[in-house]
């Protein structure tokens, strides 16, 4: 793997007890737990996603809800709970993922025998499944909202929380539980459909880029990868520090499939009735676990500025001397003053964090959680007028010291927005300069393929290849996955096409791309 | 009840088929159904909330959510599943209302004799209960998270669903799942956590007063409508129209009931171990229920321009010919005027509706939604440089009519702030005078309190009490059962008492509400 990114230097003492280099699997732990990001919750298979990382996850709603009212999509709120009947009428549905799924049984507890169960009085007739996904019950609302060509296009968002019971989970990447929103749209044609679908995935694609800074490709996934009953999916993939992909969001045609199953009709502008071609696409969590693996290093998170909860965090350096309150008035002041700048054109958001815990913990806890700025008071600042500036991405000087700068107070309020508008653009350049560094192309045969992978890290591969489907794509896959190697995307922007597919020999017709994956 | 509000007349011909005055109950439905708030999901219990009843419920939150935060309280997300085991920790929790739950047994769905059903090795060891409330599963947790008086207070908030199984339900008001915000604190004395739980009742008053635009009574609940195992609870009440009170949010004092349960404990200063006092406190999707029984009438839902998801509605008056592309053109550059305009210290939110519906039944449908200001524009209106206003609150001229007003459309965009914010107050403040004209004071023993609810929609009583508690309270609440009547709280700023109680001779205490309630 190129090593694209300044990894950690040895005479630095850094604030993670495990680094990236030595252990990837444990390093991410390490970032979600000392980051305050989320920890287990003792229920199985859910975490609880603890203030910062929720702040984050506030964030990116806040900026994707935009983009998703800005395309003329509604919110609604559809019902937890689906009749198991509802997933019996969708057979490919249930066949694809929708078997491991929390059911509810039972609406009563009882004390019996003293102790507490559920009632066998209480047993339901039609037992619930808890949503994995909506697209049974919304359909049905579809069906009853649409009657004309007059109520088309029909989209609709929500923002929600989802089961599917996992076996093996790792916070915010796979969780039983997990928070997400779900688009449906419902069309008259396919046109009209296809370009929806392709509007959400660029919407996602765009979102990645810019409030995340987190590049990634987007691309139709192959058949093997599709969701359960769609026509096309198609995904952006991030590229993590150890050089696996991340999924960060779909974006599905489902033809006319769902619509008939959920009978969605429509008569059009002649009279006549047809169904309609309908669209789903989602983002979830998961999207928290790609920006800490693009984005964090050996002293933890650093959180991209459009999506950190605080930007810019004040602490003060008391004493419990008298000179303390003279300190805490000129951070007041000064917090008032970074709340009036705006940058990304949203108010600046500043904490000044007045918590009973001394500077340099406090200083250090900010660090891990990646506070993009940290911005220490005490007073000998006071007197002179000026604050001590510490960058997230650019922490220690050559000698490996940390690296506050110390500045004239109003240069600093006057340049902070500019700081973290470049700051972003630092993030997003790294991570950029990383996935463009570790995509090979020109590997020409299987043996050379899976010798690609064989080192540490190895990135990404993309091959041309003839795209073959059915039995032959699953011979693909098996000889894929005996690699531990997956099909991640077709990418919409790569080269044609120009010689033999690798794995069938046939004349290729696409690009696509192989890697390692969460 | 006195009639503070002017009810239908008999020469208007009004947008819904009931009205409040023959049915208020098949009213409330109407509302709920025609102002495409929620309808039914097909799955037992549980509604779905349409875009424009969502959109109430986005500005509810967005607007409460400011508070929770400008009071330091933090977000965060717990899981949706809680143990069984942790109920039985706590019995009175169980005992009280955590009775009728939904229960998941199984994680996996399995065809089995050609029929989709729970897979019977799928059975979990331990049933999870779907969350009702999340005191057990937040108390764990700060649990793990206070140590010292130095994380203390930690102050948290959830918006999340919640599931209470209910038999019969009705919209808003009683489903089986609903959207809520849940506030839990713990202290380090029972001073601070009173206070914490006074200040949040104050925010639920005051965000009831401003945003909702509903006058309520906050008082302390008797002991018997206590939340199971709180010390003191506390809530806000509103009168609907029909005389009855809906509890529209609680706030709890714990004690340290809970914190002993959950092992919240910290060290104090002097290095000895405590344990926290802690506070709920919540507000749910019944606040829209609220909403639609103070301020509905007729004609649908008066939606106050607070959390009106459209302020103002654009509808073009077309005419499918060449002067369309003019009119078009006109209400784009309206809507892009209104849209600079700040009001309630926000932009103003307005929509262009360009939906392809003719013009008359396109402003019906934004009546009976109740959006707060429509303006229609046809070819006359852009010739002359007018608009066409119509104000949800002055439907109808004194002959019936409906009361739409031309004036040139820059002194509208001028003055259409003024015109929200006095909409709003009007709201309030016919709200207000229905409340005050429907409390009645000086009923003197029970059968004249008997009496006082004998007409039709009586409002509610104010009496003198001596505040029984146990069995002497048990046989009062007995009494009032009988009458269909509930004590609904003592009011924080009632007069001190004076006299005896009504319902035991004893000298009274304290002056408490009864009523008929949701």
């Amino acid at each position: 793997m190129t090593k694209a990114r300044a990894m950690s230097s040895p005479t630095i003492k850094h604030a993670l007890s495990v680094t990236r280099a030595s252990d990837f699997a444990a390093w991410y732990q390490a970032v979600v737990s000392e980051a305050d990001l989320a920890e287990e919750s003792g229920v199985r298979g859910c975490m609880v996603i603890r203030p910062w990382g929720y702040g984050i996850w506030e964030r990116i709603q806040t900026l994707m809800d935009a983009r998703i009212k800005a395309a003329g999509v509604e919110n609604c709120y559809f019902p937890l709970f689906i009749p198991l009947s509802f997933f019996a009428e969708e057979a490919d549905h249930v066949e694809g993922f929708a078997k491991e799924m929390a059911v509810v049984t039972h609406h009563r507890l009882k004390g019996i025998d003293g102790k507490l169960q559920p009632d066998p009085d209480s047993k339901l007739e039609e037992p619930l499944v808890v949503r994995p996904t909506s697209e049974t019950v919304i359909g049905k609302a579809m069906a009853r909202w649409i009657q004309s060509w007059r109520d088309l296009p029909l989209m609709v968002n929500q923002w929600a929380n989802v089961v599917r019971w996992e076996m093996r989970t790792r916070m915010f990447l796979r969780t039983s539980e997990f928070l997400w929103q779900e688009g449906h749209t419902a069309h008259a044609d396919e046109a009209d459909a296809r370009s929806e679908t392709m509007r959400a995935l660029d919407m996602y694609r765009d979102f990645a880029e810019t409030a995340l800074a987190m590049p990634v490709i987007a691309g139709e996934k192959p058949e093997n990868e599709r969701f359960p009953g769609a026509v096309a999916t198609y995904s952006i993939e991030a590229m993590m520090q150890d050089g696996k992909a991340l999924q960060a969001g779909t974006s599905h045609y489902l033809g006319t499939g769902f619509a008939q199953a959920a009978g969605i009709q429509y008569q059009n502008q002649e009279g006549s009735q047809s169904y309609c071609h309908t669209t789903s696409w989602g983002v979830s969590t998961r999207m928290i676990g790609g920006v800490i693996m693009v984005h964090g290093d050996d002293d933890g998170l650093r959180c991209p500025p459009m999506i950190a909860p605080h930007q810019v965090v004040i602490v003060p350096m008391l004493r419990d001397g008298p000179e303390d309150e003279a300190v805490i008035a000129y951070c007041a002041d000064l917090a008032a003053s970074l709340g009036a700048v705006d940058v990304f054109r949203e108010p600046l958001r500043v904490l000044f964090d007045r918590k009973p815990v001394k500077a340099a913990p406090k200083r250090w806890s900010w660090v891990r959680k990646g506070a993009p700025v940290i911005v220490e008071v005490g007073g000998r600042d006071v007197a002179g007028g000026n604050v001590s500036v510490l960058r997230r991405d650019r922490l220690y000087n050559e000698a490996g010291k940390l690296a506050s700068e110390i500045m004239p107070r109003e240069a600093f309020v006057a340049r902070v927005g500019a700081m973290l508008e470049d700051y972003q653009a630092v993030l997003h350049g790294e991570a950029q300069a990383f996935l463009d560094a570790n995509i090979r192309r020109g590997v020409g045969d299987l043996s050379a393929l899976a010798a690609a992978f064989a080192g540490d890290r190895p990135g990404w591969v993309e091959v041309q290849w003839s795209a073959p489907t059915g039995a032959a794509l699953d011979k693909v896959v098996d000889w894929l996955k005996g690699e531990k190697l997956t099909l991640r995307n077709v990418p919409l922007d790569a080269a044609p096409a120009d010689g033999p597919c690798i794995f069938t020999g046939a004349p290729a017709v696409e690009r696509v791309l192989v890697g390692r994956a969460y």
